[in-house]
């Protein structure tokens, strides 16, 4: 059975897309950078910043989310987007990512699964239709199926039966779907960890069920790029090209050229917040460490020729300084301007694809990074 | 010797006094509340939501940029202002209260303030001529005398000898500021701890020496707000009628109202982003706590008649969850409401002693705060 589409392709390049997605909240452009609200907020990011760098769609994090508030609280005070303020389109993750990376006494088994909260202990048990119905009550715009993610290296025993599980509950999660309100969207996620053979059996089965949408799942968990690469090469031909897909989790500005390069159309990943948390900007010079002695007595902006304004006014010596001394402000400017850098790049992405120089314009963007920072004065 | 005066008192009601200081970076409206940009930065603000709440100067701190970034690097980057990107009236502490509150093996002699850095451990001299020097290379437009702060309870002894000592460095702090650009301005401390009759005795002190303003220093260190009021009682009628008054350090919403009927015109404190940080929230219904459950379910916001924007748009559960969650963002929008309550505050006080009617706007504002938050749903 096939979901209605809202997805329309506009341009090819190669086998990079651009197109648009339409979400009950307003149209995403693609290739898309999904920025992480994780607990409902942005780290340190104002939600007007966010939609000011040219963020068309966040992330909200279900296992984050149903833990607290809850979901239910959320449901009754008008849902996520009301709730946060950030009013555009919204898509969220199932949760089984999180339950493997943060909670603790983790147990799989047909039903759901079930673990302890890592905020207070509580024992929750998250199967395929309450994770639909979870994301149901948060409002999103764009709900995934639940998944159980394997992390990498594994034995291809474990990742076999990981990616046969997810399947199965692909099924569940699309059934509970199917009371939706119009509109809304449901995506399937391919999992199959570093075996492409795996991943083609997981994409051909989850086109049989039918989604909105296609995720690949369960990379960016510590593989090369190069195996991160080939299973996108392996994965994406298999899924129909009018749907989206999203490769999540990823990724450095890199990752997401050569994502696009193989078809990938959406992308959330934590690093333009964390990294600037941690003293790190984005910029066409490449990443720049502000914690570095270099910048101390440095009068020049970050990035004259940036279009976000607090990468052209505010001097590496402050942001050092900010950074140095722990303030939060520090923290504030380098994510936003990561942010902005990310969808700064990813418009100039969806142009030049329009133009049929996808190409050339990587070439020229890696070459940026690769001369790197201004000479130091 | 005067001090030429940048003072003009637009208007008084009672002791209660209304007016401008004009400042190289501009006009500071009095009675005027500065927050403090302890460390370069305004704690989870943007300075451009620092401006927008009303804020007409701002406060450094003289202990935390000498040691970091250091007075001569801000010097050779412009300066505080330009180097923050506040780029308005600032004016600076002299460096004493914080060398006897957060540094190490404190030895005060004659001549200077020795400490320990409590960044780096790195030994420090602060002599009333280098305090002078180094605000003069933030590019202050207020600067402080360096003065010796006394922790009350104390002998009186001890706070004669502090403050006899602040007095004998208000005259050096006067000598080294002489070749200070015109339009800058230094400010004098009282000292004399609980005393009043050492309080009157400085206070005649300074004024026989001349000082463009003076501060009343040395309270709100843990004494009674009567106390704190009754020393501004004696100190104020002494100090000229035509300069500025500034009560450092103070305070909440009600000492201000108490400290300008009784004709004081400037104050600071980090109270509005402190207690931010902490989850509270000041409102014309007082203090509300933004951690406490009652407002986990409250759709409301803080004041539906604020004219601060964020106090208008997001629920108290929304604040309520990212308190509790830890996350920066509620931090960062209860600091930016907590500033803008302050100077909405300020504005109004300005405007009632303008039209005259300052006590009935007290006896006003006073009952808000006692009524209390709304009824919880």
């Amino acid at each position: 059975m096939t979901s209605a589409n809202h997805f329309e392709l506009l341009a090819t390049d190669g086998s990079a897309r651009t197109g648009e997605l339409i979400t009950p909240r307003g149209v995403v452009r693609t290739p898309a950078f999904m920025p992480c609200g994780t607990s409902g907020a942005m780290k340190g990011v104002h939600w007007r910043e966010v939609r000011d760098a040219g963020t068309d769609i966040v992330l909200g994090n279900t296992y984050h989310l149903m833990l607290r508030p809850g979901a239910e609280r959320i449901a009754a005070l008008g849902g996520l987007q009301h709730f946060t303020g950030w009013n555009g389109p919204m898509l969220t993750d199932s949760g089984g990512f999180q339950v493997m990376s943060l909670s603790e006494l983790r147990k799989v088994n047909e039903t759901a699964v079930t673990f302890r909260s890592h905020i207070d202990g509580v024992k929750v048990e998250l199967s395929p239709e309450r994770s639909i119905e979870v994301q149901r009550l948060l409002g999103s715009d764009i709900a995934m199926q639940l998944d159980e993610c394997v992390r990498l290296p594994a034995e291809r025993s474990d990742i076999e039966r990981a990616m046969r599980l997810s399947l199965r509950w692909a099924e569940r999660s699309k059934r509970a779907f199917e009371t939706a309100p119009s509109g809304h969207m449901l995506f399937g996620i391919v999992q199959g960890g570093d075996v492409a053979e795996l991943r083609q059996e997981n994409a051909r089965g989850l086109v049989e069920i039918g989604f909105h949408g296609y995720a690949i799942g369960g990379l960016a968990v510590g593989e090369p790029q190069s195996v991160m690469l080939a299973m996108i090469e392996a994965t994406a031909p298999i899924l129909p090209a009018e749907r989206p897909r999203y490769l999540m989790g990823v990724g450095t500005p890199e990752d997401l050229l050569e994502a696009i390069a193989r078809g990938v159309d959406m992308f959330d990943c934590v690093m333009p917040t964390r990294n600037g948390r941690h003293g790190m900007a984005f910029t066409r010079f490449g990443q720049i460490n502000l914690r570095n002695a270099r910048h101390a007595d440095d009068p020049r902006p970050l990035d004259e020729e940036s279009s976000w304004p607090s990468a052209r006014s505010y001097s590496r010596a402050y942001l050092h300084h900010l950074v140095r001394s722990g303030e939060t402000l520090g923290a504030m400017l380098l994510s936003e301007i990561n942010i902005a850098y990310y969808q700064r790049l990813m418009r100039d992405i969806r142009q030049a694809i329009s133009l049929g120089i996808f190409a050339s314009f990587c070439e020229r963007t890696r070459d940026e990074w690769a001369r790197g920072d201004i000479a130091p004065r």
